[in-house]
């Protein structure tokens, strides 16, 4: 361990993000301080809310400044420690950073107990994709044992939980993904009992179809075109939970909106927002809980975890937007 | 009373109703059956809803069909009745539809309480309206003292009253309305605590200056560029009560939805629509609290009566979407 190299924001991305929008940083690694760890990371997070992040707009989180590390989420060993809760050698999860060191406070961390998941399942199932996915799902969108539950996004990470979940709840579910290899790995594997391909020309005529009796609930990951079809096909007091909204992300211009959003009155519906990071008193009972499904065969996780340097994050970040990956998107630099 | 003159629907209006898209109708005063009574008309409700009715397009009611009678809210007074519990004479509230006279259901009727109010104020304060503002505000906006409640339409029949309502629950209540008429009269004669122009240039700033707290509750009738303005003045954990859309309502084309609805996420922010007609079954008690506060002086009822026959409907209809008219507008044939 001589040098840390970090991945940090060169300029601001216009749209798509090009390499040139980051720039590569090797520095000293750095020395953990009173209540302290450094982390040699081992898996980095790929999320679509990262795109956010690059933008200079107020949001939930204060944008990264120029010249930061990327933030993401990550898992690591310990390999310096000012904390006796976090021995040298253990494997936590935190908010790394696109780097191969960080100092991080370990008030911060989460260890990674290997008698609930694997490592890479914290960044998943067992990690922020998963309580996204539990906490959307169970406390903001209300599901009833024989809803209908549409989830768009449905091969993507927290997509293919989120349905997994509104199944064990007795939910009837129905997803939404790009192209026949999704819509077949939602339905063959992940158990959904329908999946629509929003890249057919008729998706709302398809969503209308795989829900003949209306959206109860709406799980929404992508916003646009979905959204508003979703919104023309609900059924009375349906609740919409607003997840996320990556088919918005690289756009240059202001999108429009849902202008369909009138049905809320029509069906009596409700739309609602809401972030993980507020339900984090309850992070350890939903892990537990999910670890356990998982253990029982009841949740398959699916990840994809490409290989590389923290050099390849620009190249790996795109696969979110490309939409040729299939759940939860992990760089994984152990090697 | 030898004939009823009512006005139907000759063809649907594209954008902005025309003098030409209703007929004048002349036939005989219809003959009540079992269990109806007919009523004289006096005064017809004129409501921003109406227009949406018009439209061969689902919603919560069917559309007018061609040829029927103009569905609107109404008061009269019983001239024949098979209905023990509406005697001739007595007053009632029901859908008269714009017409002299109409055949109605008994189980359909309110009677017209001259204790609690005028028989304007049931189609006004104690009328749909009020109901509208009543629910919409406490059953699903869930306010709380020391919020800030923002109302758009604030001069208009339902703003007018929630703005109210709102200062009754003990929020500070902001109103939006078009001209500086309008928002002096909120300020002034309503006693909403601020005013905002939407026609001035900077809705998005004057709203932000007028809620440096941000918004906790918009109830929003008019859509278009105000709520989307609001959207980004949201506090946490804001809600947004869709009453209505009158901005919308007479576009011709598919109108942009609300671009910055992932504000509802950033907030933790949830938009909610409802219909009046869900809370009937509360409508009784929500009358007589409205009645008590107009009585106390708490509320102000104001209202629009224009003085006319039922052939004047469409000129007086329009009103509602110049922006001419303060409170509950009202089609006055009783003379």
């Amino acid at each position: 361990m001589t040098s840390n190299t970090s991945v940090r924001l060169a300029r601001r991305p216009i749209g798509m993000p090009v390499a040139d929008d980051f720039r590569i940083d090797i520095a000293d690694v750095p020395v953990p301080g009173p209540g302290q760890v450094l982390v040699r990371v081992t898996l980095i997070s790929l999320d679509p809310a990262m795109r956010g992040w690059l933008d200079d707009r107020p949001s939930y989180l204060p944008p990264i400044g120029l010249d930061e590390v990327i933030r993401a989420g990550g898992v690591g060993e310990v390999v310096a420690s000012n904390e006796s809760r976090f021995p040298i050698g253990c494997l936590v999860q935190g908010n790394t950073g696109v780097q191969e060191y960080a100092v991080l406070d370990a008030s911060s961390l989460t260890r990674v107990d290997p008698t609930l998941g694997t490592p890479s399942m914290y960044l998943g199932v067992l990690g922020m994709t998963g309580m996204t996915a539990y906490f959307g799902l169970f406390e903001h969108g209300r599901p009833r044992a024989g809803d209908t539950v549409l989830v768009s996004a449905a091969a993507g990470a927290v997509g293919s939980i989120v349905g997994q979940l509104a199944h064990i709840n007795g939910c009837r579910v129905v997803g939404v993904a790009g192209g026949a290899d999704k819509c077949a790995y939602a339905t063959d594997t992940l158990g959904f009992d329908a999946a629509v391909d929003y890249k057919g020309d008729t998706v709302r005529t398809a969503i209308h179809d795989a829900c003949p009796d209306g959206i109860d609930l709406y799980f929404d990951n992508v916003g646009g075109a979905v959204l508003n079809a979703a919104l023309t096909n609900l059924s009375m007091h349906a609740r919409i939970v607003i997840c996320g909204a990556i088919s918005q992300y690289n756009a240059e211009q202001a999108t429009p909106g849902p202008s369909n959003y009138m049905a809320l009155l029509v069906r009596r519906a409700t739309m609602t927002g809401f972030l993980v990071f507020d339900h984090a008193a309850e992070f350890r009972t939903a892990r537990r809980r999910l670890a356990r499904w998982v253990a029982d065969g009841r949740i398959t996780a699916p990840e994809t975890l490409v290989p590389g340097s923290v050099t390849d994050f620009h190249s790996v970040f795109l696969r979110l937007f490309t939409g040729d990956n299939v759940g939860k998107l992990i760089l994984d630099i152990s090697a």
